[in-house]
């Protein structure tokens, strides 16, 4: 190990590949986390079960997915890592998961309504859906940079796929990943009370998403 | 932590708080617990997660929420706990949540009709739901004490946000919690059950609710 | 201990309470189990949480419900165990639960319809729905009596209430308290996905429960 | 043990069963898994609860059901994976669960649609569904070589009843239980939010599944 690069954010990226299972986020190996490093990026090797990672099995590739160091085969959404990384230099750490609410969600095509106050502290909004796209390429990457320039959620689900997260640190996308799958939920509950009882879905004022939103991101946490 | 105050309270607090996450009533940092203490009330700190709470990291405030004690900032929802106590003086602790299947009842903006025996026993009724208020400020508050005035329930929901109940101790108002999201989600089950069985809900007699809520509230548990 | 009476089923009791909360059908101290014994039986106290639960605070009854031996309270469903050990000879143990699936059907007062394989097994057929009935009298115990008379099936589910369940031991009732949960969930999905495909909800050939229901009463496991 | 045949399968399938109820695939002592070995298959005793398991319990069967090593009863199911042995020889494990989104689709005798990316990688395309047929014989296993004979899907859903999968290793038939009752979760849901939404279900395109399926079974995971 000490003989690899990063030995730290590659101890970092093991330990919270734990909290995907640990949240109810990935099915055996599904899902993975990258990080942005010093003239790359570090990711989840293919296929792996989670229980299997260890620091020495992350991969180290560059921004155009290329293996620098490793003798594990990288994600399938290696290249769509490195797409993100590259158009997006604000972001630090990208997750992806197929959670299952959120997951039902994309298979709908739908973009997740904002009708919670926590939704709207974390996402600003609603979480919107991107188009759909193969796996093994760039392409989810393009839509993931297409769907969130501009917007302030760190969320997108993707048609008929799943969830991808962005954060300046592992552990920021993380929760945004763990949030977009309660708020997923919650927000599927109230959309089935809402036709089981006849009545419509109460989506936040605009207003009020602005204002929780600001409160939540200036104010929230420890300074 | 001997030069702090109140350090039994601290204790119990932070072990009642991991209570919140292992019974799934919150997700990440969300859902905090608090108790009033002589000139005032201790609180979570805002944005710690749970695991990471000491009795240390609790924050005591005096009952305008002005920060007697501590390191921490404490929670966004300090003047709306604040609030409640001012206002409701047999309250002894409020617990917040942002538990699923009663956020989807507040999501929708109804109270949840009561159905069950277990729902008249604890709450002595359906569970009500507020309208809809910022966070930070302590409109919520005032919104809890409006309607929980003159109210069996210990627990309410409030538009848009999720569930806050009260207690005399932080025990009984953690109970509350728990209870309130166990009857929202098995009424949430029922309503679907009758939209998709085309039968309709059926809610328990006024007088037995009464009847079940006394027996309760008098009979049940040790003496 | 050792001036306690049976021993071995206090152990027996106290362990299996703990498998109440372990498989999600009770809720904070919601739920009982009891076991006949000689000269009468032995029963939750009151309002205990299971993880408090010990052999010593175990109440041995009478079957007129007249504590004979303990410090706590009986259970509030005291009278209604009893009713039945005294009028289903073949009863051993007795377990109650608010499971929230099973629940949920007893909140619509609708028998759980036998849709699988599994519940022809262990049910022979639906599980029938008694009466509404209040709780601390024997009344509950009544209608358990009433329905499962010559009935095949292990458990009921009580209108707007939850779940009784009825075995030659402990760990039989236990188990079809286990499986009337686990059915319950099953029928509710399937009913929910019969509604939103628009497809009629398939029940089982009464002709193969008979057949189904005979093997596993008399074939299935260890001889 | 050391007289035992094939000790080394004996003790992966007794881990591998403790991942069935850890997935939530099972309840009590339902579900099995059998792996295939010369001369004859080791399978799951009957009726015994998964911690309960040792690698001496698993019951050493040929490929007639006839027991050859073990002194407990097999599986009620040991005709149906000897059959699946005789007629797919490809085939080196078996799994067969009650999960129960998969058992809700199978409740209703519904093929599971192909909506999510994770299904046409992990089995081509729909999860298809046999007719009924009773326990005890070899009937299932008849059904389950019919409808998966020449079919990309490793799992089948049965009328009425569950789920088989089947797969070259105890692990990868595992696998496909493990992502099989994920996938009907997940489509469940979507189901539901478009019944809710009224929405029509969007299912993959068939040469969008054939990539897919094609890139997962040719390039994903480690070489």
């Amino acid at each position: 190990m000490t003989s690899l690069s990063h030995p730290e954010v590659r101890r970092d990226l093991t330990a919270l590949h734990l909290e995907l299972p640990k949240n109810g986020l990935v099915t055996w190996t599904s899902g993975n986390i990258s990080a942005r490093v010093d003239g790359g990026m570090l990711i989840k090797p293919s296929g792996v079960t989670f229980e299997n990672l260890t620091p020495e099995s992350m991969v180290l590739t560059d921004l155009d997915a290329n293996v620098l160091e490793g003798t594990h085969s990288p994600s399938s959404d290696t290249a769509t890592h490195a797409y993100i990384y590259r158009h997006l230099p604000h972001v630090g750490a990208v997750v992806h998961t197929h959670s299952p609410y959120a997951t039902a969600w994309a298979a709908q095509g739908r973009e997740i309504p904002c009708l919670l106050t926590a939704m709207a502290d974390e996402f600003g909004g609603p979480i919107p859906c991107g188009g759909f796209a193969l796996i093994g390429g760039e392409q989810i990457g393009a839509e993931v940079v297409r769907v969130l320039t501009g917007h302030r959620s760190p969320a997108i689900i993707l048609q008929s796929h799943g969830v991808f997260t962005i954060g300046p640190t592992p552990k920021a996308a993380l929760k945004a990943a763990v949030m977009a799958e309660d708020v997923a939920r919650s927000v599927f509950l109230a959309v089935q009370l809402a036709a089981s009882l006849g009545t419509p879905v109460k989506t936040l004022d605009p207003a009020d998403i602005d204002k929780l939103y600001d409160r939540y991101t200036n104010v929230y946490g420890q300074r």
